[in-house]
């Protein structure tokens, strides 16, 4: 397709959106100027006080409640949920298929369930769920950034939304990804990019990007992400949220489309975003307790646990636990206020009564490099295919600016670990998988092998980890993504065009997909923000690697940077430079880390930490 | 490895396993004509009339009971299986790694275990275990059939075997396989050919055979065999036996050898063999009990369900079930002795107050198909850089003849389905997995359904279905399998021999593979015998396939069989012709059938119809 062609269509699909937009909820935007924009959906004058009350209830629960005693109508929650959509969509570009009569129909038919039965219709009754731009909506378009999909209507509901809709849920819109979803951040031709509400001068993370800023701005009271190297947790982190990446299988992605989607080495998981950690609990059991095993035929057949919800494996309710501190991954090291949310997490623990020991590395790169493989394994042929469907080309870069970034890299490590480009053979696949299986078996071991250092009787309860090196970061420093295995060719194309470099940034996965690789469940809860004060510039130190270095200097004061575009939908000019306040009131996400097929567990413990953590917080006046 | 040496090795390696045999213990064989052996063990005057007693207690509680007790001491049930075990060696060759003397002293720490703690090692305590030569036993090695692998000493104790030490029990002998393992049949160039000790003309099937012909002698209370396509079912159901296949990952396979071993699409699972319905459920949930995640990272997190064995899942103890018979899977008809066990079944559960429909076939051959595709992904690489390990050629065939059999098939249905030798790509390998989602999806579906045809308000409860088409057969007869991918290679080489064809018989995996494809959970359980007046010959049908035609013609009475070589350690030339005897009193086996990680349902399951079935066929005066 000639190059106009989808560009037209990408710009014809992005005004259908702009349609489906109720004139009457538009606002009169802040100007692109204005970095933080949290506060605009109680200042622009669109929601009533009633919708404020009701969308800033961040306690799930507490909704639920409401919901089923009837107190609150679920069409005038998902209205309220809806409008403040909306005004996130205006601010953060977070949106993908917005269906407002279709979403009001839905919350009608629960409200009338629940007058004529007298009980709710699940355990989600009338809650309004916002979903990633893969999870399959009869007769809407699943797109999922690529313009090559844009009319792709799906005629069957995702295993996720039909059990939602037997539990009572309100699916009502679907959020933004990055093209070929293997980014931790977002943006596409089709839709553009989303910017992170804290400050729009940041990305969100990704690929669950517009979960992120949607949620985090309460426009959605739980969004539904999925994560592969980290989407849900990146933008969970990023955006100020509590997230959980499960473990393969355990909740049903059957009829969800995704990127590379025969790929069964290292499984796409789904999961929650949420600003409370009841939202967490409330969905992941709802959903379990559907058994999804009914409708999925991979999906574990794994009952929802109140005995391992309840700590059961970790020394029952009350019981002190042994918490490790992964305080540096020995890859990158994490920037200050990452440092402190993890002195902080620590602190507020042993206050607790619990021990917290140091996280002794074990493989880490390694186990990155075999996973970076794996993904590889294709040359990139899945995501080239989808990118010739429309003609539009595969994203070289997610930075907003033309010219690389000072501190990109020639060449990521990423890029440097997979070698040369190579389509593998089903066999070299294999051989792998036997690296992987071998990782796996050691990692587990090691773990196993802390029970003589933790003084519980009990290996490591759970590992506490940066989600990244950093608090978010600006556009285009995030991640550089192109599938290593074209970025030789990316390279060559951006000499022919006279720029210098191909790659910018990096990919910046080191703490996040080594959960993936190893299915160990992981729950992110928001630790602190960061603080200009509280958060000196780090001292220097010996550069693991030029990765490590690149992020090292990310923080430097006089990092510059020049949007010529920042959000998709929004045009403007932006400059940065001499900010030493940049990451000022950015949140800083840490997460828990444990077993596989241990979501209770996790859960369980999540809630433990964060009542520590809020309880130290307090007691010392910290945010 | 110029081709007499391997010979040669293979030959020293076979005198090293006779040497381990002590003196004392050898008897005399029965002439090679005597079909029957399975009284052998009770009249050749080797074992005392204790042993007897103790080894021909079937029932696995029960000499689990007598341990626990210390009635029996583990060294005296050890030596008494180890006898027989020895007996059953010399009678079907279905040993490979002999190690006594240290069988006897774990065995002995057992004991004084019992004695100075006061109660058991663990549940299976003192129980004597037979492992197929899969499962790595630190200081032995793992042949697992290459010529190539001799002399590899395992520096590890598979999972398996450290969760068997956690509970008690004694590894005291491993178990032959067939080359490769993708066999349905038992026979390599090390240990030689294992023979049915119902029939030795017959084959005890494959791949795990050599537990299959000792636990049939009683030569092992409990062996663990595997399977990826049948190869835990066909050996049980040709060999009278109950057998479990689990779905991936419940059981801990870490550490055990494999084929294909980075093959992760279709998953091989581990599973107890044995004489009794209370071994498999003493097996199983000793295993999930002692929290095999612990050590094998991919294992499922599920504990041991008591409700779910109570079958809480299909309407509790005492409620009426509703079962589906596969009476014939439209790819190949059954032979009437099987058709005859399902009758016998489907009457004696309508007996017993449950209700019996028949199974509608769903896409049977296309998830076939696809399973065959994946299994060929590699081009056979795998084997054949294990057979070059040593130079020992991939096996054409299992046949004891030169010449094919007169019902071969010049190019079984396997070899049509794979088409063209090829080595696909990790891509195309995707592709495959997206064709098996789909189909898996689309059986879970189908199988759902069915909710409106049984009355009990749930879908079928399980499907009863052959294991085979027929029970057991002449040796070379089950299974065609050097991977079809080289199968046009081997033609070309038979060719050039003067051969007429290369491949022999077919693979008839048919009613088998399909479970290991869609991974539902299977039980095979003994249904009855076949009977030469009770089953006559079958009416002519329509044939659906050449394959059909084949397994149609293979119990037609003329069917000749010239035998060359029937075991490896065994000489002599067998004519079976004109032989219409030639199924008769071979034990007919059946599975039943139920979801993915249902195997505590499944067990629950089969002990009910186990009950109904002895109940009817006594009642009746059968077998």
């Amino acid at each position: 397709m000639p190059e106009q062609d989808w560009k037209a269509q990408c710009a014809a699909r992005k005004q259908r959106q702009l349609e489906q937009i109720p004139k009457e909820w538009t606002i009169t935007p802040p100007p692109d100027t204005q970095r933080n924009v949290l506060d605009v959906p109680r200042t622009c004058g669109l929601l009533t006080a009633r919708e404020l009350e009701i969308t800033d209830t961040v306690n799930v629960d507490i909704l639920l409640d409401k919901l089923r005693t009837g107190q609150w109508s679920s069409v005038e929650v998902t209205t309220a949920f809806y409008k403040r959509a909306i005004i996130a969509q205006q601010l953060t570009n977070c949106l993908t298929e917005i269906f407002i009569e279709r979403a009001l129909a839905r919350a009608k038919e629960v409200d009338d369930y629940l007058q004529a039965h007298g009980e709710p219709m699940g355990p989600l009754h009338g809650l309004p769920i916002s979903l990633k731009d893969q999870f399959c909506i009869k007769g809407l378009e699943t797109i999922m950034g690529y313009a090559g999909w844009i009319g792709r209507v799906a005629d069957r509901d995702s295993v996720l939304v039909e059990i939602l809709y037997e539990c009572g849920a309100v699916p009502f819109v679907r959020t933004n990804v990055p093209q070929t979803l293997m980014w931790g951040e977002t943006h596409n031709h089709v839709f553009g990019r989303t910017t992170n509400p804290y400050n729009r001068y940041m990305t969100p993370g990704g690929s669950s990007g517009g979960e992120g800023a949607l949620v985090a701005l309460r426009g959605s009271p739980l969004g539904v992400g999925t994560d592969i190297g980290g989407s849900i947790r990146i933008p969970s982190a990023f955006c100020g949220l509590y997230g959980l990446r499960p473990s393969y299988n355990r909740l049903p992605y059957c009829g969800a489309v995704n990127s590379q989607e025969g790929q069964e080495s290292i499984s796409s998981v789904l999961g929650p975003m949420t600003n409370s950690l009841a939202g967490v609990r409330a969905f992941t059991k709802a959903v379990i307790d559907a058994k999804p095993w009914r409708k999925d035929p991979v999906c574990v057949r794994k009952e929802w646990s109140e005995r391992e919800y309840a700590l059961g494996e970790h020394g029952g309710q009350g019981g002190k636990m042994c918490f490790a501190v992964m305080w540096d991954n020995g890859v990158v090291k994490p920037h200050p206020p990452v440092k402190r949310a993890m002195e902080l997490t620590k602190a507020a623990l042993e206050a607790a009564g619990h021990t917290v020991i140091n996280w002794e590395n074990h493989r880490h790169l390694e186990i990155y490099t075999v996973g970076e493989r794996i993904f590889a394994a294709d040359d990139a042929l899945d995501l080239r295919k989808d990118c010739e469907l429309s003609g539009e080309p595969l994203m070289q870069t997610m930075s907003p600016t033309t010219d690389a970034h000072e501190h990109a890299l020639d060449e990521p490590m990423q890029v440097t670990i997979v070698g040369e480009r190579k389509h593998l053979s089903a066999y070299e696949l294999w051989e792998l998988h036997k690296e992987k299986r071998a990782l796996r078996k050691s990692h587990l071991d090691h773990w196993e092998a802390t029970v003589s250092r933790t003084g519980t009787g009990r290996p490591v309860d759970a590992i506490i980890s940066p989600v990244a090196a950093y608090a978010s970061c600006p556009h285009g420093c995030n991640s550089y993504v192109p599938p290593p295995s074209l970025f030789r060719c990316l390279q060559r194309d951006a000499e022919r065009h006279g720029r210098a470099r191909a790659g910018r940034g990096r990919r910046d996965y080191f703490y996040t997909s080594f959960c993936n690789f190893l299915d160990y469940t992981a729950h992110v809860f928001p630790a602190t923000f960061a603080h200009k004060s509280l958060d000196g510039r780090a001292p220097p130190h010996e550069f693991y690697n030029r990765e490590d270095e690149a992020v090292y200097k990310l923080c430097e004061p006089l990092f510059p940077v020049v949007c010529s575009e920042v959000m998709g939908m929004l045009t403007g000019c932006f400059r940065y430079v001499d900010d030493p306040e940049l990451w000022h009131g950015m949140p800083v996400g840490l997460q828990l880390i444990g077993r596989t097929h241990e979501e209770e567990g996790v859960i369980g413990m999540t809630e433990v930490l964060d009542e520590a953590l809020k309880k130290y917080k307090q007691s010392r006046g910290l945010r």
